[in-house]
């Protein structure tokens, strides 16, 4: 890509999905934007970059790792002192920097998630939380390619995830790439699997995580309340850039997309004309529901948001 | 269709679909075999009808209604004393009662039904149970029909239930043609528009119901558990041809479908290939998720089965 609004135009899209690779995406945006600016003054710099921070922050709604590598991205363009060469050097940096940290944090994720999965587990995931929703590797995936790469044999049913289908056509993919044994289901069957034995674990990932709630890929929540039916744990694995920790009232704007993500499937019109359609593409997880939040710090029980936040605040684990 | 070799086809490969239709078209099935019978014996012609019986019940394994029509359709060939032409007679007789029956029953499980819905309702339903699953009226539709005939605003979300996609296709087809107001939304978001105040009342059909299960259309079981948690109720439309009163255990067969109904879509191929695929076309629901049962016989809370059986073997209600 050759400039921020044609990156701002992929998150749109979805060509650029997932939260943390939306984040990493924004970063290399903002860092593009930054190297247009090379020739100006500060000040004039500066207040382009506001222009691409906005446009980019514009892109989707819901995904907090957007906003948080926008907001990261700004303030080392206000903290370097420099001309518009000197901020586009540190912003290209610092872009980089949050490519290779996504990277090395989904690592950590794994880690301390595969501690939960025991050999034989069977896990279900819903859309795709993997290496093609991040800069590598993975949220929800993580720990069990962490799990399989430490000997244990664990499998995954892959919910398909409609509208998108990024379960059929992502998480399949990514997982039959890497050998790691995958079932896919509807999203009606996800219920169903549960009941009868075959999960052992759900491991999802998430846009945004607050005090109240998760948000994530439409279809989590009735996930979640299967899971806590069925007694089986219900993990969130994301980094800490998807706490948007400043918001005090929980709540989180839904985005609602084109009726044609539901009303074509593979370029062909399914239900009738006329008909309306509701597309909201995130719904809210109480917190409640949630077994654990795997992150980069460690898995944090979420009992109180006090602990979530102090958790969260600890000195960065050097990694 | 000529003979009861087609009509097995046809419910096989869902070209007739919904517990009622399948009923109805299984009884036809069963007279189409009893007119090839016209020139026999008695004896050989129950004997042929044995084998009608038996190809026409191994078409699909979980709607009762198909085990219930035959069952009825051979009572009636074995209470016929004459020759192989007037059990054949009676049965055309029986099958056209059947299909009569089944419209009328529909039409009293909408006025019972009705009077659970309020001026204002929305109520979510899951797969088809319309007139396209029924010889005509619908089971959960009906009671919307009926509400609609007597005045109350009443307007329904349909979830689009992949893989077969009969609420996208079949479901806003009927209500769009027949002016009644629909949303389309996908599966996943079932949960998501209970949790934001969009749907008042869950009214879905039903494949079987024995004493422990409704077994309905996979996706059904995870609508109950979201309907419970947002103080939703969930109601269940079926004739009590659908009732599995004899069946001790309550367990019931859950049907496996071909994987090409999960990945292609369309007619285009959606996840990579090699990908394992499980494509149970049912779910369990707990009886104890159903706010009320909505049969011709009126509203049966399934408190206790035994209840529920001395509701269902009450003198039939003249229609």
């Amino acid at each position: 890509m050759q400039n921020y609004r044609q990156v701002a135009k992929a998150i749109e899209t979805m060509v650029v999905r997932g939260a943390p690779a939306i984040g990493a995406a924004a970063a290399m945006g903002m860092a593009l934007a930054a190297n247009t600016c090379k020739s100006k003054p500060r000040e004039r710099s500066l207040r382009d970059l506001e222009v691409a921070a906005k446009v980019l922050g514009s892109s989707r709604p819901t995904a907090w790792n957007l906003f948080w590598a926008i907001d990261r991205m700004m303030r080392k363009a206000y903290e370097c002192q420099g001309s518009g060469r000197q901020i586009a050097l540190a912003m290209v940096e610092e872009a980089q920097r949050i490519a290779e940290e996504d990277i090395a944090v989904n690592h950590r994720i794994g880690e301390f998630g595969a501690s939960l999965l025991t050999d034989g587990d069977q896990v279900l995931t819903h859309c795709n939380a993997g290496t093609l929703a991040t800069v590598s590797y993975g949220t929800a995936l993580a720990p069990i390619r962490t799990a399989i790469a430490q000997g244990k044999k664990v499998s995954v049913i892959a919910d398909e995830t409609r509208p998108r289908l990024q379960g059929a056509k992502l998480t399949s993919y990514e997982l039959l790439h890497d050998g790691i044994p995958v079932t896919l289901i509807v999203d009606g069957a996800a219920g169903y699997v549960m009941k009868i034995g075959m999960v052992q674990k759900v491991i999802v990932g998430a846009d945004r995580i607050t005090r109240k709630y998760v948000a994530n890929k439409v279809g989590t929540y009735m996930i979640a309340l299967a899971a806590r039916t069925n007694n089986i744990p219900f993990y969130v694995a994301a980094p800490t850039s998807t706490f948007d920790l400043g918001n005090g009232s929980g709540d989180v704007k839904i985005e609602e997309r084109d009726q044609g993500e539901v009303t074509q499937i593979a370029g062909k019109r399914i239900p009738p004309r006329g008909v309306h359609v509701f597309n909201p593409a995130f719904d809210l997880t109480p917190l409640d529901l949630v077994q654990g939040l795997i992150t980069e710090r460690g898995v944090i029980a979420p009992t109180s948001w006090e602990d979530v936040k102090s958790s969260l605040r600890q000195e960065r684990v050097s990694s």
